[in-house]
């Protein structure tokens, strides 16, 4: 037998799949979970049952959600002139958690890769043309990432919503607030100086 | 709503209450969990009832096992004549992985405490005792950690295990393998200063 009865064994060898859990880590928190209080424990199987047996994608915006619509989508409050297009629901949250946008969002699950064979039917696309066709927004903000598939998906989606004449805008690249010219690299400063303000 | 639906939010919170994972590490955790094979994460959550509903511990020497006895005590090949006192079934695995000791175990299931209302009562003392005096061992090695409290359970089974005219050892402190003595404390170089070995 190994050192660990099975019911041990088996529990580290799932933590340790996780990203960021090495060896040492799994085992660690295995014997944190067998000595934890038993409810503490049994809590943490029961939502992760939970999460993946009642999250959903919402209806209208591909968001996380645990309901038919998300939260986002359900508020009255939020601009329903506005809408963000973004690759993942996770990074909705990024958004949210800056406070500072109020308008609609609508995940597109990915984004276009060639590569890995991901086109534009495997992604949320042609909801987001009908969305745009029926629904008069102001202003349709790309927030793809900013690495090279991101950027070839904000370009395929400018070209195929430029024609409904939507004002579509794209996030600002440049410095990240805080970090210094001397450690900025060179893809990054050549884009905030072709970038760069009137003052 | 926060920025996540609830079924979320609560596997965030589970995990963000285990040791060395903070509120970051368990966004990262639960994404993962989200996005992963259903399948994996119903694993991980089965694992953990079943850590708990099975894993109990030995009736003879309190290792954590999924049977009436552990791996240690049903194996044949094991030395019975050694005995090595531990304080908690982690100390069992710790020296199990050095691969250096064939003898059996007894664990404490904790350790002499009168700060904390630990008294000889509250661990496996009596079973201990009971044990020495049934069965013939060449040597009971005490393995406490080399804490004050560790120290201070040694001294006393010490004390009880002494009449019965056992052979008693307790583990060598000193410089840790692979050290250097100016990075070694001073209470572990005063200890490996008078624990000096003649060559």
């Amino acid at each position: 037998m190994g050192v660990y009865p099975k019911t041990v064994e088996q529990v580290m060898q799932a933590l340790g799949k996780l990203p960021t859990i090495g060896p040492k880590s799994a085992e660690r928190l295995t014997l944190h979970l067998l000595k934890a209080p038993k409810a503490e424990t049994l809590h943490l199987a029961a939502a992760l049952i939970t999460l993946r047996e009642s999250t959903r994608t919402c209806a209208r915006c591909s968001n996380f959600s645990d309901e038919e619509e998300c939260g986002i989508c359900r508020d009255p409050q939020r601009d329903q002139g506005l809408l963000c297009v973004v690759e993942e629901p996770r990074d909705i949250l990024a958004i949210e958690k800056t406070g500072s946008y109020r308008g609609t969002y609508h995940a597109l699950l990915g984004v276009l890769s060639p590569l890995q064979g991901v086109g534009p039917d495997d992604l949320k696309i042609a909801a987001l043309v009908d969305h745009v066709k029926r629904r008069h927004f102001r202003e349709v903000i790309l927030a793809m990432n900013s690495t090279a598939e991101g950027e070839a998906t904000a370009l395929y989606l400018t070209r195929l919503l430029k024609p409904l004449e939507v004002p579509l805008s794209r996030l600002a690249s440049g410095i990240p607030v805080g970090n210094q010219l001397e450690h900025t690299d060179q893809a990054t400063l050549t884009t905030a100086l072709e970038a760069r303000r009137p003052l």
